[in-house]
């Protein structure tokens, strides 16, 4: 089984991606593919006069302020649109696509963190009413059962609490619990660098393998912003059983076949 | 099994359809929901800056011009806003729901009408690039291993062609098609009123029960507009083998469990 996470950033190919995806599951490869959306997501809340707030951790990392309206957009736009294009593109390729949010039969529970530690003005502030969490446990069976009945999963990076209500959790970090909760033997992150970086920006240095004990050290010396969350998932997925992990690069035209013929950043 | 349709019309009263939902399946009573959502489209289609268009066919209805733009606002407000809200107040309450299109697992599949005939300043015209269907086929198997799983499907009123393009569909149909595939015993068809009435809008003149066989009857005599959809959903799941339909009000305290008590208009 492969878990794929795709898109959320700017210049990934989605079409090729499906693509790719359909030539897989015509192989009789079982695969889940998980997405984001925080683009879409940041350009229709514009669009409905509610524009994104992001907001600085005390720790210095940057993200996003899920008030509950945002929450409801968020929700609306990764569940409903960015999903269902997914779905309308892979069944277009003969693949019998089933979308998803982690609300959907508690798929991905978790803890709303509703309180987030913030700098303001460089003064440190408490900040409510957030609706973002992390996933704990994934309804396994729910997408066994799909896999198993010939269906290909397709997830948006939402989870519910404890509590019942929804929340936004990161895309690479759904890839990777699903990742684990289903001991696939490989999780592809695709982004839109080729992998990991010795120097940002520069492609040419591409770190090709990395040890998974190492993988933290990897993670502090050359991983910033949205590439330190990829690692971090991957490692997590590592450490519960996942056989490897490829981040790969997405703007290509088969970028799946392409990352499993070693291409991108192996983590094993 | 009863399958219940509510919304999309103003006025209903969805968190008492919720509970009466919950208290239903912890009495053991499988239920499928299905919804409406073109209210909400509307609002949301004007937000973004793409209004909603009307034409009337030759034969006199009125109906929504769904262009490529506004079907993927359409399915992103009843797929990933309307569904997701309906699961999200399910899980509340303790019921497992899972929210799906028909696009997902080609749960309703169906023709594609991408012409209209219309009147425009009182002459036909043909319009072309519509993305409305109609229903031929329900993959009832998946449906019923959710159920068998101990889940509550909600369902949006999304089909898929054939060709695997998403397609806008009539609510009512869609609890109608479901109902008939699944054999269901009930369907429960809420809005606005209490059920059919001999002289609308006056609420003292409901129908008690309409015989199946002289549906047809009732709907030309006393039906018209939204009225005539539901009547025709009715007759059609009567025909494909659904045990009753009832027409009930969906803005009451306890919808469904009003309606089965006795509520509403009976067709049998």
């Amino acid at each position: 089984m492969i878990v794929v996470k795709a898109g959320g950033s700017k210049g990934l190919d989605m079409g090729a991606v499906c693509s790719d995806v359909a030539a897989l599951v015509q192989r009789g490869e079982r695969i889940i593919l998980t997405h984001g959306g925080s683009h879409d997501t940041n350009v229709i809340s514009e669009q409905l006069g509610h524009p994104p707030q992001f907001v600085t951790s005390v720790s210095g990392h940057v993200s996003r302020y899920t008030d509950r309206e945002t929450l409801e957009i968020f929700v609306m736009v990764t569940g409903g649109r960015i999903n269902k294009l997914l779905v309308e593109q892979l069944q277009q390729l003969g693949v019998n696509a089933v979308g998803l949010t982690g609300a959907d039969g508690r798929l991905l529970e978790g803890k709303r963190k509703d309180t987030l530690r913030v700098m303001d003005n460089g003064k440190r502030k408490i900040l409510r009413g957030d609706f973002s969490g992390v996933i704990e446990r994934v309804n396994a069976p729910l997408l066994q059962g799909l896999l198993d009945d010939g269906y290909t999963p397709v997830i948006a990076p939402v989870a519910i609490s404890y509590e019942g209500e929804m929340v936004n959790v990161d895309g690479d970090r759904v890839a990777a619990a699903i990742a684990a909760a289903l001991g696939a033997e490989t999780l592809i992150i695709l982004s839109n660098v080729p992998g990991l970086l010795r120097a940002y920006p520069d492609e040419s240095t591409l770190i090709r393998r990395i040890p998974a004990a190492e993988a933290d050290r990897y993670m502090d010396q050359f991983a910033d912003g949205r590439m330190k969350k990829k690692i971090l998932g991957a490692v997590e997925a590592l450490r519960d059983g996942v056989g490897q992990v490829i981040l790969a690069d997405g703007r290509i035209e088969h970028p799946l076949q392409t990352a499993l013929g070693g291409a991108g950043t192996l983590i094993k």
